[in-house]
């Protein structure tokens, strides 16, 4: 089978995408307007949809299938920002953008749906093949997709695949039960769960650059790194999610699914071929590897945080505590820190710490790989030599990789001084990086879902992070305990300095 | 012994040179006026020097002490490129200047080189050391060596060391009869053969970047390099030096001496410690490691060239055997390329391949650490993706690293394309990088031989040159067989392409 391996197909760089539908389900919400749209309208501009290509929009609000698509067309206009609005792109595009309105609990709703698509196949030749997205409130994925069976469009002339967004469940049982309700009409296989981290370029970059080099991968392990930073950092507080965000924190909103997916591309074993299963038996196996924190073990070694109030840039900026719609006595997390070991001999002894947090100084993304310094000191270094040598992986905003190490300071005699090898993603391709959604539902509509999470990767990802959720509900702890604009709580330093380790100021 | 690693001394960066004369043998030549002077008072300019510090000048031109402080005041002018002439520091370092004429083959020459060394021990304070530097004809340094001991300034109150120029030598017998005719006056731990390449920041750099860090030298051995190559290229021609260039070569003139040091500093083992001896002991180990060629092998294993006329830039470029003073029908080398092995575990059958020529198409001087590919290919690569990763440490014109690897494309699917993530070591230090001289002549005055080559280490460079010298001296080359601003001649390319590789284009 020479074509076995979707990575190396010549013609998957440039593959069309078959005829089908794409039902959005949430069509009038946010991330309809701001993502899926610009993103479909993007690969339609690019010629990669099929001819036969349609979209369904459904939301409770009433509108005819031209209103949905002016809405449409100003949220292309708003939203995309490096696409221009083509006229003969957009009108072939707008052509096939449907709408129904109707109440995903009706079951009416879904024989309105069924003859649409009906339709829609008939008009736009869609094949029979339509990709259910799933943008709406968590507690209707279930609902939707048994309406879905109901309505007898679980299975069909063509394939039928449903896209889900986190959250995958709020903990080990919830997520099992979801995954069991989805299953009573998809396969498991026809289960496509959203991660966009794992769309972005960056994050896909690091599979490439571990394993299409033949120089990084013997250094990475446990005899040459010393550590590893993995950091999701926003400067945004709630903004008007509180009442929602409370219920939720940062542990269960960012390294849950996130961080934890970005940890598994650092550390995996490498695939022996890069066909999905693969891919993505290696990155759950890395997830089932790390090692779950008993009680005790989480007051050691987890640090959650939340933000108070400050003054910054003369502006005074309100704890989470006093945020709109959130309870004043909240004991919600805003800040995670983590460390975590993974049970490989590839990596045991390595810690890896983990942190995400709201209101921090500012919005970075970056994974650090600390390596074991030189094995003799045999040169003078300058005092801030120390914590080299580093590769940090950016993944935004900033696109890149930088790999700092020691050089000769110049003059006479040998001090050594850090200084940084660079190398920009933006600027190294004169091309422009598809969207993560761009990737992932063109992904989904060729049913590629190497960058798609699965069930088994869910779940152990909550095997981590159930156990560390028990403890901290059950704590109180003294919140606020960090200010707003600061890196996070002194005890998440703390943590890492009992290793002799410091966090990086990204 | 705390400070008996120089290297580890925290004061060897802003280490004091000991109060000294200089003596310049050759004082009114070349390299007097573009290089000793203007490194010497760019050391005072910095105060390096000690207030005890003196030139005496000497050669066949009779001048005063202030017709030589005159001349090498224009000289400083004309030639200190980045250094301004500051009237005081140049008033206090001009006063130490003086200067006698003599014939070097005459003894009285000597009793008045004493009686001046003596006055300027006396008006000076030099503390009796002094630090003998021959910038004259090769032919010349027995004689003035032996002067040197009749006029019994072979020993003294202070120290007593000779600085010696290349070549050291033109074959192993009359390198062995110098170094022994030196030794009748001073000891070889006294003799400082200057190898200017050595004392090149970049080429110091190697060092630090090999063992001021713990990321490279696991790669670098026989497991992950594939090979090295070493290019020493100039575009220029012979420049008027045609006569002496003919009984010289390029063999020689370049690869005996730098680029076999280059080599030997790219390759060596890490030394225990950074003290002179063990850092020498390795270079030369390394150099004696070099597997030497039998008659056959060599012509297999080196390619000689000599540069034929040719049309560069709509001007007419005369061939080596056009230049004036050069017989039409000579032999000499312009250019050589050589394929040499080191029989040691870490590098057993990794080619370094080594080239150096005239008239190349650019001056540039850089190693290139060819590494293996990933042992996968896993993923589509771009058709130029070939020849990575590349690790290249520029030398000069630009100094540098720059490491290539392969990087996903941007865009939906995995295709890989090289990159470049690049280290400037001008632009990454602020500070100015003093030159070769300046670093060769203060470490010469503070008796740091690190950067010197030992006579071991002259003699296992001859022990590599001198079979390959022998083969071509009595081999008649179809000559010319390169055209003026080629990269060098067919054969050179044939020899790489039956190992499968390809000379780089820097």
């Amino acid at each position: 089978m020479p074509n076995d391996n979707p990575f190396q197909d010549p013609l998957r760089f440039e593959r069309q995408a078959p005829e089908c539908a794409v039902v959005i389900f949430g069509a009038n919400g946010d991330l309809t307007k701001r993502k899926l749209i610009p993103a479909l309208y993007r690969l339609a501009y690019d010629r990669r949809l099929a001819a036969g290509f349609a979209v369904v929009g459904t939301s409770r609000t009433p509108m005819t299938d031209d209103q949905f698509r002016e809405k449409m067309r100003e949220a292309v206009e708003k939203f995309s920002e490096d696409t221009p609005l083509d006229e003969d792109v957009w009108g072939a595009f707008a052509r096939g953008l449907y709408y129904i309105a109707g109440d995903v609990k009706d079951p009416g709703m879904y024989q309105t749906l069924a003859a649409k698509l009906e339709q829609v196949e008939g008009e736009r030749h869609t094949g029979g093949n339509v990709l259910f997205y799933l943008s709406t409130q968590p507690s209707q994925y279930a609902i939707i997709a048994r309406g879905i069976g109901a309505g007898g469009m679980g299975k069909g002339g063509g394939w039928r695949r449903l896209v889900v967004e986190k959250p995958f469940g709020h903990d080990m049982a919830s997520a099992r039960e979801l995954s069991n309700q989805l299953h009573e009409v998809f396969d498991e296989s026809d289960v496509y769960r959203i991660d966009h981290y794992l769309g972005k370029e960056t994050v896909q970059n690091i599979l490439a650059f571990r394993f299409g080099n033949g120089i990084f991968e013997p250094l990475w392990n446990r005899r040459y790194v010393d550590h590893v930073q993995i950091t999701g950092a926003e400067s945004i507080g709630v903004e008007g999610r509180g009442a929602y965000y409370q219920e939720v924190g940062a542990l269960d909103d960012m390294i849950q699914n996130h961080l934890l997916q970005v940890m598994a591309t650092v550390a995996m074993e490498p695939s022996a071929s890069f066909r999905a299963t693969s891919v993505r038996d290696e990155r759950s196996k890395l997830l089932r590897s790390i090692r779950p924190w008993s009680p005790d073990e989480v007051l050691k070694n987890t640090v959650p945080g939340q933000y108070g109030p400050a003054r910054i840039g003369g502006e005074d900026v309100p704890g989470f505590r006093q945020e709109p719609g959130v309870d004043p006595a909240a004991q919600t997390d805003t800040y995670a820190g983590l460390t975590l070991y993974v049970d490989t001999w590839r990596w045991a002894g390595v810690p890896f710490y983990i942190r995400t947090g709201k209101r921090l100084p500012k919005r970075v993304t970056e994974i650090a790989i600390q390596f074991k310094s030189a094995p003799l000191h045999l040169f003078n270094r300058d005092a801030d030599a120390d914590g080299l040598n580093l590769l940090i992986l950016r993944i935004q905003p900033e696109e890149g990789i930088s790999l700092r190490f020691l050089s000769k300071r110049p003059g006479s005699g040998m001090t050594l001084r850090p200084v940084s090898m660079d190398f920009n993603y933006g600027s190294s391709f004169g091309e422009r990086s598809p969207s993560a959604y761009e990737t992932l539902l063109l992904d989904a509509i060729i049913g590629d879902p190497t960058l798609y999470t699965r069930q088994d990767m869910v779940e152990a990802s909550w095997a981590v992070v159930e156990p560390i959720q028990n403890v901290w509900r059950n704590h109180k702890f003294d919140f606020p305990n960090y200010a707003s604009g600061s890196w996070g709580p002194a005890a998440s330093d703390e943590m890492l300095a009992r290793n002799g380790h410091a966090w990086r100021r990204p």
